[in-house]
């Protein structure tokens, strides 16, 4: 079970990433009308507002490179919470940004 | 609702990293027997666990320094995820560590 959520966590984050990177307005598959997002003390809510946000960054070219994924179940079932860490190279910038999700 | 959410992550994570700081076996009083913790990528549940790793780090002081705090509602009623970014002063570092929680 511990491993099953491991697993599905990093495919997800695979996946999120993937589509941050390569296609961001198809990141509105993986967020849903409840959905929630903070962005740098932003708080936003709804696919809509959500991938509005994520399109309107100031850079148009990104690359994650992901350094550590925890997933834990939450209490709803079947759910899962993951905790992600990495850098962020942008265009142009000689030194990666730090993030965490 | 959403100043309320904001005030009430705040307020635990202040009391989190007071106890953290200053009496971290009383940490004991923050977790339940369902609770979950990963740590640098370690998985601990329940209460036990969790406090033993926590009070074994390798160092007996600390002294963490909030950068920021962003709560949002869960799916479960009532509940609150909090996401907690900072740095961590340990005695006889000349640097602090970066953390997020």
């Amino acid at each position: 079970m511990e491993e099953q959520i491991d697993s599905v966590g990093k495919a997800f984050v695979d996946h999120y990433y993937h589509l941050f990177d390569n296609d961001r307005p198809a990141m509105s598959s993986l967020y849903q009308p409840t959905s929630m997002l903070t962005f740098e003390g932003q708080k936003l809510q709804g696919v809509e507002d959500i991938i509005t946000k994520l399109t309107q960054l100031p850079f148009d070219q990104c690359r994650h490179m992901i350094s550590t994924v925890d997933s834990q179940p939450t209490s709803v079932t079947g759910g899962i919470v993951v905790f992600v860490s990495g850098s962020l190279q942008l265009p142009g910038e000689n030194h990666p940004l730090q993030f965490s999700q």
